[in-house]
């Protein structure tokens, strides 16, 4: 290894290393945020809880604002990335029906304070950035609306709406925020499995 | 129709018209915190656009709270009077699902306001009505799960868990008050037959 790698390798660990603090923030923001609403919050709080002085707060971002921006980036660039990801491995519409539920379930476990946020203070961002998520929040429902159509082409899935269908089950996991909490009864996984089942095979006894 | 007669008449109308006075003014107040948030709405914003002087809204409400206590009220009170009023009916259990979800789904529609603060305003309410209305809305889910509980009893629904059931039926329901607009396209029981269909019938092409 020669000194110019090793320059350079110092200098990705202290960049690796401010991403890292600035996640942290955020996440501790975003607790800060669902306990006390966003209003009600101020950098002055976040510092306090984050264990940092208010300057080195506002040396990792410059506002609220950008904090509250990063929440919402944070939450929906997961879902968006954990759905294409797996887009390559061919897997049926209805298995990627399951994998989206217990996406969405899994990140009220993971990132509970980055939930409430996403779905509570979208009007709080400043324009420009309502603008941006609100374009890949549509991203997402629309890559949902077209797993249900897919499903509808090959013979998995009735007839149905797509777009009705996708609100049907982002209802049912997202709304899960108001009511699920992390006490080791249930894995979201396992919530999925049974949401998944609700909405693929319904509750009826029988179709009529 | 004698003097005494008269004079409860007259009372009584000033009674009703007291009432109709609150119940306008807290409709406003559930449009003003739904489109500006609880926090940022001051009694001056309430007074304002109720069109009356500030003291006048002091002599109908002594706080912001009071109001924040009487949306939640209304809002949980007509969900558990409509439940309540049709149990004498002997409805099917499949057929009280549908008018459950039909509901919720109207109130979107003419409680706009008062929906989204029940959602995201609980928090906000003193302890002693936050206790109180948790008591309600616990009591609404457990008529909705003891209703799940029937349908299976009766052979209508698989032996599914009650209160899985119910929380499905909520999230899509609830749900709809993030996305679910006025414009004429669709009746908010259309939408509940829809949904029912999902949750009853499942979208899979055939049970497997």
């Amino acid at each position: 290894m020669n000194k110019a790698d090793t320059a350079r390798d110092r200098q990705e660990r202290r960049h690796l290393s401010t991403d890292q603090r600035r996640r942290d923030i955020v996440a501790t923001a975003a607790d800060l945020f669902d306990r006390n609403g966003y209003v009600n919050t101020s950098m002055q709080d976040i510092a306090r809880a984050a264990g940092i002085a208010k300057p080195t707060l506002y040396h990792y971002f410059t506002s609220k604002d950008e904090i509250l921006c990063r929440i919402h980036e944070e939450f929906i660039d997961q879902l968006l990335s954990r759905h294409e990801n797996r887009l390559a491995a061919r897997l049926r519409p209805d298995q990627l029906v399951l994998e989206v539920m217990a996406d969405i379930l899994e990140l009220m476990e993971t990132h509970r304070g980055h939930v409430r946020v996403f779905f509570e203070n979208h009007r709080e961002l400043p324009e420009r950035e309502q603008a941006e998520i609100r374009l890949k929040r549509d991203r997402y429902q629309t890559m949902v609306e077209e797993t249900f159509a897919a499903g509808t082409a090959e013979g998995l899935f009735r007839d149905v709406d797509p777009r009705t269908a996708a609100l049907a089950l982002f209802g049912m996991c997202n709304w899960a925020y108001q009511w699920y909490r992390k006490d080791g009864t249930m894995r979201t996984r396992d919530l999925a499995y049974v949401f998944w089942d609700y909405l693929v095979h319904g509750v009826g006894a029988g179709r009529p």
